[in-house]
């Protein structure tokens, strides 16, 4: 699935003496247990099994002999393998499925029954719309005998994209340009996406209704709401009409949106468009989203490396959020204070925080969160010895590069200024892939497949 | 020297339920004992003692029998109390002094030989210039067989003010207003200063040269540079005035900066101006530079109190910096992750973090980086039961307000709520303080005398 490992041990090579060698290794190792925790394949079979003709799941028995079809649909960027997986397990029990998986992957996977139709990801396409409306249509003509089973991950967002009435693809895709450069945070993003969507926010169960709904989700939100992964098709939406339009405002975009889209915003505002099916919408009943995968089990898997290693390790939050660079320079401070006073912990000792932080872009370099917030991280720890810290996403996807991520030591400011590299232009012109291709410190997997948000590692040698 | 202590108990009465009440006795019995722990009376008191005519500092001896005459100068917000310690070790073994201290507060202390000057803060004043001038003299007129202690501790940077010749103390009032407001780090201000001094920057041992010179420091900068306590008079200096005109670049001062300073910046960096004494000057092996309190200390005194409250505590960092509400959002995760997963530590869990952070004032509200901080980590703690974050100035002055810093817990955004509070334009306006005061969650104690910078404490209850 991925190739982290060859890639690290060359990275580790760039360290310049044995100390950060090892600190080196040691981050890029519990990175790898990282992402190899989040594969979703993996994932879907520990979650689910048959027992005779009873479905299990995490312990609880559905006995499908209850139900006359079981359909499948679903949308992200991990839904090709997880389909794969359900239907290694239910095989021809199931009637029919589409899921919507990333464009240029569906020759990856091996399905039958379920359909793998391409999607846009992040701007959404033509193609994810026109999955997503057949979906919509199969869940729609449901009956109570029936089993809907939704699979979700990260990316389903902008991979299940129906627009509400009145608005189009391209209104779609340029209010969606405007919300990822804005600074927005992923839950503010998601809250407008509910508004000008026939699908997320709870719509796809009330369209399911009164069928029967269980949702697997491989979680890629900080914290595991499931009203945020991939806007909640499946989950209970508290938020409103008048909470997007805040939205809009606080990140000065509104006199920049398309009017199409005011219109939904406002005509909803005034109670003239059905709300989001509020939690204690009857519906519910027959729905259950069931967590499978999350950044938590990812930090634990690397945790368990670096205390295999020999480091003292600290979980220190999987709900890390803001800026990426601030963010950085807090890491940075902590292998600072490891380094120097032995707190929290004497070396060796290693920091795992999971999450993802923000990227306000400024400038006008390439980029990406995880490289920002370690190239920020850089300055902070400058001529330490024995320290390391990287940062990825699960997903391999770090911004619009081919890198996951990258990772620093006490020497990168050292090699960057031998190499004439400007450091204080790469931070503010957000321009840390171009840093570190040049350093040759990109974490570079390829895209995995998987996505349960981003983790840093901090490792102190001794 | 404190009054949290009373003030302590009626905050922890706005707690609405007994877990939120235990959290937040808990943060300010922490917060107390940090502060106590930086009492610089006590701090001078351990670090130096008489041993028949030797003097002790750190189990050093120093033979006062070398030298003719001990003088005393220094300045800096904890300057007075130190003053007092060590006119209560030395008595009339000290020949003359005279110190700058905070001004309004000459009537606290008890000195005989040592004068009290008083002396403006933030903003450098009339009469801090004339004392320094007067120090100045005293430590060029000494010879080879005296002794000079040297008082430092933090806001010395601004309280030990002597411009170099040719820019005026109303130049400098108005450069060190637009440093203050700029988001520049104290490192970075305080590289500014030094060139623009005749004082700082090593030059202070300079000008005492033959003659022997200690300094015994109260720390206020994150990682205890000597160099930049009181912007290091006794610490050789690494910068340059190139350095001092990249920061004031950086922050789009240069063009707002008065012209007899960007002369004497001009002429220094083209080498017409004697730069400040660097790292391999022969005067440093004359000068001892010893830290007596810092904020580690302080942190240490935190965590004993938490650990005999029963909870599981870890110092996280000392050198905590960065944006004031970033860093709350960051404190805030982990004290989601606390209550949800057990990590970093299952509760009852306690984080202790010192450092100091940095607000860029985008609004016109009353507040401080305290006070930011905690707000700003409010919101990522909204509906937590158990849990409360508060952070302090152990100087007992959180910007320009009467509070040292606030505190928040899960029920801040409710009851703000119904107190009619506007949590999005407090943090937009950053006006913590306004917000506080209405819900009585102000930290005040008063001046303390002391500045070993910032203290943030978060508590999660089992």
């Amino acid at each position: 699935m991925t190739s982290l490992i060859k890639r690290g041990q060359d990275i580790a090579k760039n360290a310049r003496n044995q100390r950060n060698r090892i600190a080196r290794e040691a981050v890029i190792s519990a990175l790898e247990a990282a992402i190899e925790s989040a594969n979703p394949y993996k994932l879907v079979m520990e979650h689910i099994h048959l027992k005779d003709s009873n479905l299990i799941i995490d312990g609880e028995e559905i006995s499908l002999n209850k139900y006359r079809n079981i359909l499948v649909v679903g949308g992200g960027k991990a839904v090709g393998a997880m389909a794969e997986a359900l239907e290694d397990v239910l095989g021809d029990k199931i009637k029919e499925g589409l899921v919507n998986i990333l464009t240029g992957t569906a020759g990856r996977y091996r399905t039958r029954k379920i359909k793998l139709n391409e999607a846009g990801h992040p701007i959404p396409d033509l193609s994810g719309m026109v999955g997503t409306k057949r979906m919509f249509e199969m869940v729609e003509n449901a009956r109570k005998e029936d089993l809907i089973i939704c699979l979700i991950s990260g990316g389903g967002s902008a991979m299940m994209t129906l627009p509400a009435r009145g608005v189009s693809i391209e209104d779609k895709q340029k209010l969606t340009k405007l919300l990822l450069l804005s600074g927005a945070n992923i839950n503010e993003i998601n809250i407008v996406r509910k508004h000008l969507s026939m699908f997320k926010g709870g719509q796809l169960a009330k369209a399911a209704f009164p069928a029967t709904t269980v949702s697997l989700i491989l979680s890629d939100v900080v914290g595991d709401p499931i009203d945020s992964i991939a806007s909640g098709p499946t989950a209970p939406d508290p938020t409103t009409y008048r909470d997007a339009i805040e939205i809009l405002r606080k990140y000065d975009l509104w006199d920049k949106t398309p009017d199409t889209i005011k219109n939904v915003l406002d005509k909803g505002s005034a109670g003239l468009l059905p709300e989001t099916p509020k939690p204690d919408n009857p519906i519910f009943e027959n729905v259950r989203n069931i967590i499978v995968g999350n950044n938590l089990m990812a930090c634990k898997a690397a945790k368990a490396v670096l205390k295999n290693l020999g480091f003292k390790t600290l979980i220190l939050t999987t709900r890390m959020q803001g800026e990426s660079r601030e963010v950085g320079i807090f890491l940075g401070s902590i292998a600072k204070e490891i380094s120097s006073s032995g707190n929290p912990q004497q070396p060796p000792a290693a920091i795992v925080v999971g999450g993802e932080t923000t990227v306000t872009v400024r400038g006008r370099g390439l980029g990406g969160r995880n490289q920002e917030l370690v190239l920020s991280a850089a300055k902070c720890i400058a001529d330490r010895n024995g320290v390391c810290i990287g940062s990825i996403g699960t997903d391999g996807i770090d911004g619009p590069t081919d890198a996951a991520g990258a990772l620093v030591d006490g020497e990168t400011l050292r090699r960057a200024n031998e190499l004439g590299l400007d450091y204080g232009r790469a931070l503010m012109e957000n321009d840390s892939y171009n840093f570190f291709r040049v350093l040759d410190d990109l974490l570079i997997t390829g895209p995995t497949g998987s996505n349960v948000n981003d983790v840093a590692i901090l490792c102190v040698c001794a």
